[in-house]
C-alpha cells in the first residue's frame, strides 16, 4: 500500500494522505514477525519459515454483486471481504500470514460525515473508516497482519483482497484426494447465512432509507452468519495436524455447488444423506443445499478414520460418502426418504 | 482462480466454464518449479527456495481512471495490468514467482464477437480472450507464471493484479536507504508514455468509433513506451547483485511524486540538474518531470560507486544528488540554468 498515484491524486478531498497514514497505522497493530517490511514501500516483504509452503488466494467483492451499500453495515462488509479470503486459507488448512487490500472508492465512501449539531465531539467516521474497523477487527482476531495494498478512486466499490497463508510442505488440503468409499464431513450447520440474508433483505425493504437498516437486537444473532462469518482456520489446521482429511474446500457457494467443484477435481461422485444435514435453525433445505456463504469446511475422511464430535469448539457432522463416478448417475446424488434424487449444482445468487 | 460463484453463475452467457478453462490451460504455459498448484483450489501453493524472502504488491487498475476502453486495444490493457505489478518487484529487485489476476468484467466483454460471413473461419475473440493475450504474452516474456485470481461480473471493468517475487534475504532495495551525498541515478529516459499517451488521446479524438483507434505503424513506436512499458527487472536484480544501489523505486507516478516519495521515506531532500535529465525524444520537460508510467527505475548510490553507462541494454543516467533536508527548503529541488526552483510532485492525472 503506498502513496503512489491512485492514493494521493485520486482519492479527491483533504483526507487522502491521512487515510494511507491512517490504515498504515491501524495495520501496524497486526504486524508479525514473517512480516518483515509493510506498507510504505513498493512491495511488501516477508520471510517464510522453513518447511513452508504458502498459500495464496484472492476475492474480488463487487458493490451490488456481493453487497450492497443500502443492506450491509460497513464494519460488515469489511468483515465479509476479509472472511472470504481467509476461509480459503481455512480450506487449505493454511494459517494466515498476511493480507493485502485492494480497494476503489466512489469519494463519497472516503468523506467523514458532518457533525451533529447535538454531538458536536461525536465520532464522525467515513464509511471507509467502518469498513476497515470491520475488516481490522477480523485482522486482529485471526493475527493476519494487513501488510499492503492499492486504493484508488473509481465509481462503485469494489474490494480485492488477498491472503497468504503458510502450512507444512506437502501437507496442504487440496481439492483433488477424495476417493470411492470415503466418508464426507461438514463442520457447523448449514443454511444460517442464507436465511440471515433473507432476513436482512426483508429490513432493508420495510426501510426507506438508502442507509443500512437498523438490526434489532433480537435479529443480531440471525444476522450474525450472514454478516459476520467466521473462517474455519483452527479447523482447517487441525485436519492437517491430524492427517485425517483427504480432501477439502470451503463453503462459498453452497453445499450443491461446492460438492460439485470437489467431485470434479478428484474425479469421483458423491451421495449425501438428507436426513444427516445439519440444517441451522431458521433455515429451509433449500438454503443448506443451496445457500452460499456459510463458509463452513466439507472435507473427506477414510471411512475407518475416527473424526471427533467437534474440532475446536465446532460440531462435526458427517453428510455422506463419496463413490465412484459412472456414466448416468449424477455427479452428486440426493438420498431422501428412500427417494434418489439428483442434486444439481445451484449455486446463490447473491444481489443480481 | 476457481470455478466458483463469482465465475459459474455470474459471467452470464454459454462461455463461463469455457473461460476458466482457457485461463487455466493458457496459465499451464507459464508454470514454474516454485509453483506447486496453480488455478482450479482453493488456493495456490508456492515453495519458495531457502535464502530467499518474498516481494508481495497488488495495483488495481479501473476502467475510466487507469485505462479507457475506447482508447486502449485490450492486448495493452492487459499489458499494462502485468506491467503495474512487475515494475514494483523490478523496484525491490525481485524476480516474479507468480501473478494472480482478480478481473471484474462487464457480461459484452466476456463475449466473443459475431463471426463476420467474410470470415467464416477467423477467430472472433472476446474483449477478455484479447486482454488475457497481452497479459500472457508479458507473463511469458518476464518467466512470471499466472497461478490464480479471480472472476466476476461488474458493471465496469476492474483488475487487480498480485505479483509476489523473490529477492535475497536481506537484499531487497527499499525506499528508505537513501542518505545525503549519495547521488541519484534513473534507468532508461523519461516522459515517453505521457508523450504516448498524449498522441493516443489525439488519435481517439479524431476516430468516430468508440473501439479503440487503428494506431498507424509509423507510431507505434511513439506509443509503445505507453501502451506497451517494459518492467526493469533485469536492472532491479542487476542492482541487488552488485549491492550498489542505497535505495530505489519505480517511476509510475512521475519523477517529481516519486522522488518526493523517496525523500519521505528516507528522511532526506534532492537536487535534480535539468540538464542531466534523459528526456525522451518527442516528450517536454514537464512531461519528463510529472508525467507518469515511465516505469523506469529511479535509485541511490554512494557518490564514489561507479555504475555502468547501461544495465542489461539500457542507459543509466545521474540525474542529480540527495542532500540533507532543511527547513525552508524544499524537499525537492530542480536546478536549471543557475536558478534553484522547488520541484513540486504534480504526478500525472489519468483520466479523469
Amino acid at each position: 500500500m503506498r502513496s503512489k498515484e491512485s492514493y494521493s491524486s485520486k482519492l479527491p478531498g483533504p483526507g487522502e494522505l491521512t487515510l494511507i497514514s491512517r490504515i498504515r497505522h491501524l495495520a501496524a497493530n497486526t504486524s508479525s514477525p514473517e512480516l518483515r517490511l509493510g506498507i510504505g514501500d513498493d512491495c511488501a516483504l516477508l520471510r517464510p519459515r522453513a518447511g513452508e509452503e504458502l498459500a495464496v488466494t484472492t476475492d474480488l467483492s463487487i458493490e451490488n454483486r456481493h453487497f450492497r451499500l443500502d443492506w450491509h453495515p460497513p464494519e460488515a462488509i469489511g468483515h465479509r471481504t476479509l472472511a472470504r479470503g481467509l476461509s480459503d486459507l481455512a480450506a487449505m488448512g493454511a494459517r494466515p500470514v498476511a493480507a493485502f487490500l485492494s480497494l476503489g472508492l466512489p469519494p463519497a465512501l472516503t468523506q467523514s460525515k458532518a457533525r451533529r449539531p447535538s454531538q458536536p465531539n461525536a465520532q464522525h467516521n467515513s464509511w471507509i473508516d467502518q469498513f476497515l474497523a470491520g475488516l481490522l477487527a477480523l485482522a486482529e482476531a485471526t493475527k493476519t497482519p494487513l501488510a499492503g495494498g492499492d486504493l484508488a478512486q473509481s465509481p462503485f466499490a469494489v474490494a480485492d483482497i488477498v491472503l497468504i497463508g503458510a502450512v507444512p510442505r506437502g501437507r496442504a488440503l487440496l481439492r483433488s484426494g477424495a476417493q470411492p468409499g470415503q466418508s464426507l464431513y461438514i463442520t457447523g450447520s448449514l443454511g444460517a447465512a442464507a436465511a440471515g440474508l433473507a432476513r436482512l433483505a426483508q429490513l432493508a425493504a420495510s426501510a426507506t432509507s438508502s442507509t443500512p437498516p437498523r438490526i434489532p437486537k433480537a435479529l443480531a444473532t440471525t444476522l450474525a452468519a450472514h454478516l459476520y462469518p467466521r473462517p474455519r482456520l483452527a479447523q482447517g489446521q487441525w485436519l492437517v495436524r491430524t492427517n485425517l482429511a483427504t480432501a477439502a474446500l470451503d463453503l462459498s457457494d453452497g453445499l450443491s455447488t461446492d460438492l460439485a467443484h470437489l467431485c470434479q477435481e478428484s474425479g469421483v461422485a458423491a451421495e449425501v444423506d438428507a436426513d444427516s444435514l445439519p440444517i441451522a435453525p431458521g433455515a429451509t433445505l433449500d438454503q443448506a443445499l443451496n445457500g452460499g456463504e456459510d463458509y463452513e469446511l466439507l472435507f473427506t475422511a477414510p471411512a475407518a478414520a475416527r473424526l471427533p464430535r467437534s474440532i475446536a469448539g465446532i460440531p462435526v457432522t458427517r453428510i455422506g460418502r463419496i463413490v465412484k463416478p459412472r456414466s448416468g448417475r449424477p455427479q452428486v446424488t440426493l438420498l431422501a426418504e428412500q427417494r434418489r434424487e439428483p442434486l444439481l449444482p445451484r449455486g446463490w445468487e447473491h444481489f443480481s
